[in-house]
């Protein structure tokens, strides 16, 4: 137990949903390559849990039971770790949760692969499901899954296909749509809405949970962009900077590129254009970014304000979210579930992790 | 029209699915970051559909209909596609089909997320089949689709860790197993199995159908590692040589090294213990395989009469299902499905591509 209701309420979840997920993946056999030890790596390593508690808080505040909850919150955390594993391949990183990530640690072929092997063990407890919350609602929750991943997809390949082909988004609105899709989807709207249908709510409370997730996940991002500029190497469980060097348009960069001179939104504009360097932090070629380069976005940021600019955008969305939650929320009995959803607002904007 | 009714087969199998695939996957829209344009770009190449035509002649042997076979025989071939372009990112291969591949084309991030993308989307049709296949029927071939994945994701991992690890199967059986697991359950178990359930097919003839599938399988894996060996620069559409640059421990290099002087055959394992090169053909490194060593090993497999007993086996294997299809289709009336099973035995070792 800690001092902080949020983080109690975190702690238990992440316990639930770790015990879920040992009993899901199969202990590995004398045939299966040891593909599942390496799928419990990431859920073991310390992380939040954030997902599979959204998605239980949702369905207690709800009326609904913790039995019937926890086999889909289990799910959305596997699929959040899968996600992980490819990102991790994609962006060549070698940190997460202060560990080497899987493809540092066991090339890119088993990362690929053991990614696969999560997607599709997820699929088996959603079919599961059938049992614990009756075949209506085990569909539903499928094909919102299968949606979520779709979007997910699609946010990705649109992030890529900037960083890729040199675009900068010309306005903010750009960059809202991609987090929808990239972030809020899989991360807010997704276990918000499974949470809200396992507990039987009615469609327009449906509705509005979805909309709510949105700005949720915005806060989110944003937030998530604030601390991995302002890590220090070690701080973070991530690589220091790696959202500069991978070139990934952020809204503080994309803040301080509209608030910049003329000269420098060329030069900004110039060094995005450039690619990640292979060897981290080297660059190797005149079209890979320089460890120059990236100290000059630095200076654009810090000189514009936009670390702050982010944060105030970020509260004003987790602000939107806690508004209409009150609306939402007003005739929902008192519980520490609905209490740890006002307060993640809150939790969202002011992490350090 | 050509002059081989498998042929034939085959290509009417295509072109269904190729437009059932066009419909199931969605245009770009402005916000899709040009996801699905590349979710196209495998399938629309020219490959055999061999999985789909399986499905679809099983289904209607049995007396089920076309259209209720081809939603689940364009999921199939989606799923051969997703793991074609992991399998070509895990290998770094950069041919597939007589072009360049996803990851070769467009880099390993979008051809990740491009095969996710497919992952994700191909559950979709599969909830949707509930109303053209009964929702007893859709959700076991669900059921068959998530394990299906599993199988060939612990195929794959027990491949990459015999070559990860250097270690070399010490007999012939444990080469079976890995085959059963990364190319017959979704080769031909699934689309099987799947075209047995939709056909409405009873309990005891699905389950000889799953196991006839298995040396079906084997015998096509075996001609695949033929091919791949006997193939000249773009014979084939794929890397040549490949598989000994890849280090992979087909029956082929297996039986030579089982035939092999204890001298040759600690020369081969050492050679397996290293490392494809980074720069393909080139050893930049002592610890990468060199050209010299690449002709070591196939000059142990000439030497040998390797290939021949490889080719033998597949016979054997082909020989097998045969004789097996023989015994359970007696009963069926005669049909160009049934026609087509029969004929494919003999095409999966014959066959040049």
């Amino acid at each position: 137990m800690t001092e902080n209701p949020l983080e109690d309420y975190l702690l238990s979840c992440r316990t639930l949903v770790a015990d879920e997920i040992r009993r899901v993946i199969p202990r590995d056999g004398r045939h299966t390559g040891g593909l599942y030890s390496l799928m419990l790596d990431y859920p073991l390593r310390h992380g939040k849990a954030l997902r599979p508690a959204l998605c239980i808080a949702v369905c207690r505040a709800l009326g609904g039971s913790e039995t019937a909850v926890l086999p889909t919150a289990a799910v959305l955390e596997l699929y959040h770790n899968a996600f992980l594993i490819h990102d991790d391949v994609e962006d060549d990183s070698s940190m997460r949760r202060h560990e080497a990530t899987l493809n540092a640690k066991h090339g890119v072929p088993s990362a690929v692969n053991v990614g696969d092997g999560m997607l599709a063990l997820a699929i088996e407890p959603l079919l599961d499901n059938m049992a614990v919350v009756g075949v209506g609602r085990a569909l539903r929750i499928l094909r919102l899954v299968a949606r979520m991943a779709r979007e997910t997809a699609e946010g990705q390949m649109i992030e890529l296909d900037w960083i890729r082909s040199g675009t900068v988004p010309g306005n903010l609105r750009e960059y809202y749509r991609l987090v929808h899709k990239k972030t809020s989807w899989y991360s807010f709207i997704a276990p918000t809405v499974a949470g809200a249908i396992i507990a039987g709510a009615g469609e327009e409370t449906i509705t509005r949970i979805a909309r709510l997730a949105i700005p949720l996940g915005i806060a989110f991002q944003i937030q998530d962009d604030v601390l991995n500029l302002m890590a220090l190497p070690g701080d973070y469980g991530k690589d220091p900077l790696a959202d500069l060097w991978e070139g990934k348009r952020t809204l503080i960069l994309l803040h301080a590129m509209g608030a910049a001179s003329a000269q420098d939104r060329r030069a900004a504009v110039h060094v995005l254009a450039k690619k990640q360097p292979r060897a981290a932090g080297v660059a190797a070629h005149h079209d890979e970014r320089s460890a120059g380069e990236i100290e000059f976005l630095r200076s654009l940021i810090e000189r514009h304000g936009s670390l702050d600019f982010a944060r105030r955008s970020a509260y004003r969305f987790a602000r939107r979210f806690q508004e209409g939650l009150s609306r939402i929320a007003e005739a929902w009995p008192t519980s520490k579930h609905k209490e740890f959803l006002f307060e993640l607002a809150e939790y969202t904007v002011q992490r350090a992790v």
